[in-house]
């Protein structure tokens, strides 16, 4: 199939076209033969079946027992009970109630009109999705201007309110978190609330939550009478939330366009229910990314947005694939190290980075490319640089070359098409990934809905912050500095003394215990603390 | 390996520190067994001879018959020629008085006391450094704030121009392009002036030029009267430009501490220049790539800080080590697919997107941590969360329990330390990893210096817009809309048929041609100019 004849006839018989959307998906350039898809075409009969399962509110996360309801949130009529039904409408309603009365001022912060800035404080799935979104579409001059504080890390907080300033008293604080107990956005919470007060604001006054019903932080912000709290379904994962409150609110209050986002997504999850592997673009996509890994990963997937707008979606996308599919084992219970590592910018920004690598180098991954037809966003006249020739006409000359000349050096792509980036090809390219991806976790066989290493990772750290407590609360009675392996032993702790080391450097990089010795060499130190 | 005892004697054993510096780097979790550093020793008996040469100037790029001086821009004295020293010292030197004319108003643009903005214009090596020690080292208030076009999307430039607004008038206009003919620099260049002349401004009063010595943009800004050119020389690649005038004069005009940068790189030179592997940072971490991947890049390099402000550390590393490491040819000409995929944002935020998959799923790579032992720059006051623990805590046990969990499932990690995130951090970071890269190319017998898939790129996409401007003349001269197949028989490119559909599928959505038919069956289509 290396004639260009040829070549073009295979991209017409698998072009994927949807007459609403604007929306192509072109899988031609992956090297996969007639008989892998007769292989596949079964396995997706097993992959159509579980969504059919899914989406009428199976049990489809086992470990966590919920069901697994992001597309009700784009039709609402799907879901399985009335009360989800209405609640599902009524949170979309409340959310543009909300952003209204914002940007009128009808809701605003005392002794000031209106809000000008937006803090949001959440992690992962609460951060992504929105992070995302507020690139793709707020545009230059949003009603309202977000920021994020999406770490606990301290330097980054005093970065973000630094900028913010004394905007601080104009700025309105959404904290997104399920349970509230996450550690990164409680700590955000508890160092913005620190941060209101220093100002002499009452936090309450500027502050909205975004949390599951009945969770710690709902009693919270209830508790101190916040500005208003909306829900976090227990049916909607972190990666598949951006369609819930937590990405709906501050796009509306961006004054982005949900309903277009939710239509969006409605039009793709619709196109996507179809149960033939040629007509439904998510089937397509997982298909390739089956045919280009082995079903095991074997290649990495690349996300080259020809466009600066949607530079993050490669970001999102690490998140939605790779915590989705990144599993050690199957729903069978054997050990598989499953997943599909995701990376990615922006075209043709890349091509002046890493793409030397991709067209020469290792061959270790596929590409794919998204590349949106309009040029602007609202038609905006741009010079001629050349007779003939503008800078849109050279994105898309740049996007076509490299991946024609990769092609030809043997690297495999995909090619999505939009018109132009909008609430509802955003809200479309969010549905296709969702679906490509709960396709593929059926074709290997894995759950998709849970993230049993994350919480492993929060155990770790606690572990680690209960050894500090008691190193911290050891070295306070003792009179004079004792060696590293001497206060390990003290507190019963040989096993942990690299842990208490690296927990030692970093209090004293911070003023509160003091090590003396020879730095590089740990048997060296003693340690006190600092009084 | 596997008890802690053992485990915390490999960490002491390999543990190396630069006392000047506070940097530390621990390299005790990767696998690797002693008979694999004997035989590494030897290897890098060829890496210690390269370096020197290098450093002397033996032309290290052979395609392009360049020397690779990157080095003597922190110690000129080390340059083969006093021409070249003296450059080097006055380049520095006129990048300081530039940003202190800029800073005092003494340089400012017509009308207005002073210029609160910049508008970098470059892409790759001329955006990626400079993006970078922005985001480490600007902070929330720096006395210019800086935005970047770093691409060819017209509509990317609008979201930038937008956000500027009119602060455009006192915009400081910053072109950075070695040739001055990298499309999408020039093409960033022509539309930023379009701006300026449309806002009434007159371009040359607050246009800069970083560029090479008797290339166009040089004769462009001279003959144009611009505030001033600053060279780019022809021994620096753009991927190790951050500590020449490509990166010095961003920093320097948004406050950073340049002097700073270039004495932490200077030291990290030093450091790396000793022919003793356990006692070379930069060997030891070319020594732990070349053992997780084989010499092949078998596994990803996945780059986590845990600290905000080197969040595009792992994007400026995707560039310097993938444009360097990713060759078809060796320097005997042998077919080897070189490279090493690096990817990553920052810690802990990640560990809620894909260290799922890190954790549990396919070990296809192995991670470096980047840690920052002090909380914040400058001391701020963070309120304790619980009793003895601040966000800072958190963020320190999330590294380590994220370390230690990962090792226990078999992935292996390499850890660097630094003190804090400062000019001379910063530059030993940048300068440590471009020694690492300069040996591991040497460790496996490649060209670091060149990059020709670049090249192939950029003509790949000229052909296209060739093509692009036989498409439009054809048109216009025919009277009736025609097939794509007839207009490609028309201008004898049936082999390009895909190419024009697509190209003109893009000036269709611009209003430039006129697509009749269904849209998904390109065969069905006919196209007329729009008249």
């Amino acid at each position: 199939m290396n004639s260009a004849t040829e070549l073009w006839q295979r991209y017409q018989d698998w072009l994927y076209y949807h007459p609403e959307l604007g929306f192509y998906l072109d899988i031609s350039r992956m090297r996969f033969t007639d008989a892998f898809v007769a292989m596949m075409k079964s396995k997706f009969e097993r992959a159509f079946a579980d969504m059919q399962a899914l989406e009428a509110g199976a049990i489809a996360n086992p470990d966590e027992q919920r069901m697994v309801g992001h597309y009700w949130l784009r039709r609402p009529e799907l879901a399985p009970a009335e009360t989800l039904r209405q609640d599902i409408i009524t949170t979309i309603e409340r959310v543009e109630a909300f952003a209204k009365a914002i940007h009128t001022g009808a809701i605003h912060p005392p002794d000031r009109p209106k809000f000008t800035d937006i803090l949001s404080i959440g992690i992962g799935g609460s951060a992504l999705g929105p992070q995302f979104v507020s690139q793709a579409l707020a545009g230059a001059r949003p009603p309202l201007k977000i920021s994020f504080i999406d770490n606990t890390d301290p330097d980054g907080i005093d970065l973000v309110l630094g900028q913010l300033g004394d905007r601080l008293a104009t700025t309105l604080a959404i904290v997104i978190s399920k349970s509230g107990g996450t550690p990164e956005a409680a700590n955000g919470m508890k160092e913005v609330q620190y941060a209101y007060k220093q100002a002499g604001l009452d936090f309450a006054k500027y502050a909205v939550a975004v949390t599951g019903i009945g969770s710690g932080l709902e009693k919270l912000a209830k508790s101190e009478g916040w500005l208003d709290v909306f829900p976090m379904h227990d049916w909607i994962g972190g990666r598949t939330s951006e369609l819930s409150a937590v990405g709906l609110l501050p796009a509306a209050l961006e004054g982005i366009d949900i309903r277009g986002m939710l239509a969006g997504a409605r039009m793709m999850d619709e196109a996507t229910r179809v149960q033939d592997l040629k007509q439904n673009p998510a089937a397509l996509l997982a298909m390739s990314w089956y045919f280009s890994g082995n079903g095991k990963g074997e290649k990495d997937m690349v996300v080259l947005p020809y466009k600066d707008r949607l530079l993050l979606f490669s970001r999102y996308l690490q998140q939605l694939v790779m915590e989705s599919l990144g599993k050690e084992k199957d729903l069978d219970g054997n050990v598989v190290y499953q997943g599909i590592a995701v990376y990615g910018n922006k075209g043709s920004t890349d091509q002046h980075a890493y793409v030397q690598q991709l067209r020469e180098g290792i061959p270790n991954f596929f590409l794919t490319f998204i590349e949106v037809l309009a040029d602007t966003t609202d038609n905006s006249f741009h010079p001629e640089l050349e007779p003939g020739v503008t800078s849109g006409d050279y994105l898309s000359g740049l996007l076509q070359g490299s991946r024609q000349a990769l092609y030809d050096n043997g690297r495999d792509s995909i090619t999505v098409t939009i018109p132009t980036v909008s609430g509802v090809t955003v809200g479309a390219l969010i549905a296709l990934y969702e679906r490509a991806v709960s396709f593929y976790a059926s074709l290997v066989n894995i759950n998709a809905y849970h993230q049993p290493g994350v919480e492993a990772g929060k155990k770790a750290a606690a572990q680690v912050l209960e050894l500090q407590k008691r190193v911290v609360r050891a070295l306070t009675t003792e009179a004079q500095p004792i060696s590293i392996y001497q206060l390990a032993a003290k507190i019963d702790a040989i096993s942990d003394t690299e842990t208490i080391y690296r927990i030692l450097r970093h209090l004293a990089a911070n003023g509160k215990v003091h090590l003396e010795g020879s730095m590089g060499k740990p048997s060296s130190l003693l340690v006190s603390v600092s009084r």
